[in-house]
């Protein structure tokens, strides 16, 4: 029986998240993986009404920790419900953000302090810890050019904060690259789609060689 | 200007907490102490939000860690929008049930550990512990004998579980008053009503003397 895999992808809006996820699952697909792509809340009803007490406009005096400790709980029930049980069946799956968005936005970005962050989250997952992390890594200013750029997509609250904002949202994460170094990989988002899949694409070839041999 | 006194009332239903509770704050108000009788969710529209979620009877799935999360959650918003400002203005806050709610019920009784559900409410409540918190201590048995007394108490969700739960929750507690002797006061609730209450306002009157000299 075949090991699963559990593989987040992170990075700023703009960078090709979704549009690479869609490419990986379809190569894994095509060639015989089974693959679960997925993104907190995931369709799980618990998860789904906590992300509606988070979002609620008119929940305009949320506390940030009190914040954190939703997404936590958000996480900790999609995971349970959804990533464990695929796992444990031996798929491959692919998570939209996970863990280090809330340290990059939330512990580094919003000041309350990537090790407080990581604490919470730790109780949250336990030992479930991704063994590969995808960060596309991209300057803000580009990542926001290339949503304006598409008339589609919504703006949505996180695309209005301050481009000081974004900046800091970027350095925690190259914080989190260097400090995670063995499992999260950098992959630079600025080039060619083409490119960057190709680079995606190999570092999940790798990690299954490693912990689906 | 006066400092405010964060009280907190721990202990079993049936243990009294309650009655208790509103005979203190008529004492204290009547020699002019301004009070604040609370308890979580305490009317914090964003801290009921995150209570319907914890107490949705279709949630069957939720995750004890979850739970965890939420409630840690739900404190701190309460702690902010309520407890918080009411220290500042030199007020005496007593709030029905706190941390040690948690760390007894999750954290003892049901297995997730004391240490692991300190530490995502230390996340929570940062450095406002409370300076006093009165533990009814009463063995289980008498609890329950009192609540089915009761008429017009409805029995909740807690009250169905079984008698080795309530004595692993007495056990939990009892951890925490060796643990933390400084900060809470065991009194033994087995007593009559007037007893208990005396050694109660006793507590309190030490504590304003030490805290609000």
């Amino acid at each position: 029986m075949n090991h699963g895999l559990f593989i987040t992808i992170e990075g700023p809006e703009g960078a090709g998240k979704t549009t690479i996820i869609n490419m990986l699952t379809s190569r894994l697909v095509s060639e015989g993986l089974e693959v679960v792509a997925t993104r907190e809340p995931g369709g799980i009803e618990i998860a789904e009404q906590i992300r509606e007490v988070i979002l609620n406009k008119e929940n305009t005096a949320m506390d940030a920790r009190t914040e954190a400790l939703l997404y936590a709980a958000a996480r900790r029930q999609h995971l349970v419900e959804k990533v464990a049980p695929a796992l444990k069946q031996g798929k491959i799956i692919i998570c939209d953000r996970f863990i280090d968005s809330s340290l990059a936005y939330q512990g580094h970005a919003r000041g309350l302090g990537i090790e407080e962050v990581l604490t919470i989250n730790q109780f949250a997952i336990e030992n479930m810890m991704p063994q590969l992390t995808l960060y596309f890594d991209l300057a803000p200013e580009i990542g926001l050019q290339r949503i304006n750029r598409h008339s589609g997509r919504e703006v949505n609250r996180l695309d209005l904060e301050t481009i000081e904002f974004h900046r800091k949202v970027r350095e925690g994460y190259l914080l989190l690259a260097e400090r995670f170094s063995g499992r999260i990989a950098r992959i630079d988002a600025s080039r060619p789609l083409e490119q960057v899949f190709n680079e995606a694409e190999g570092k999940i070839k790798d990690a299954i060689s490693i912990h689906r041999p």
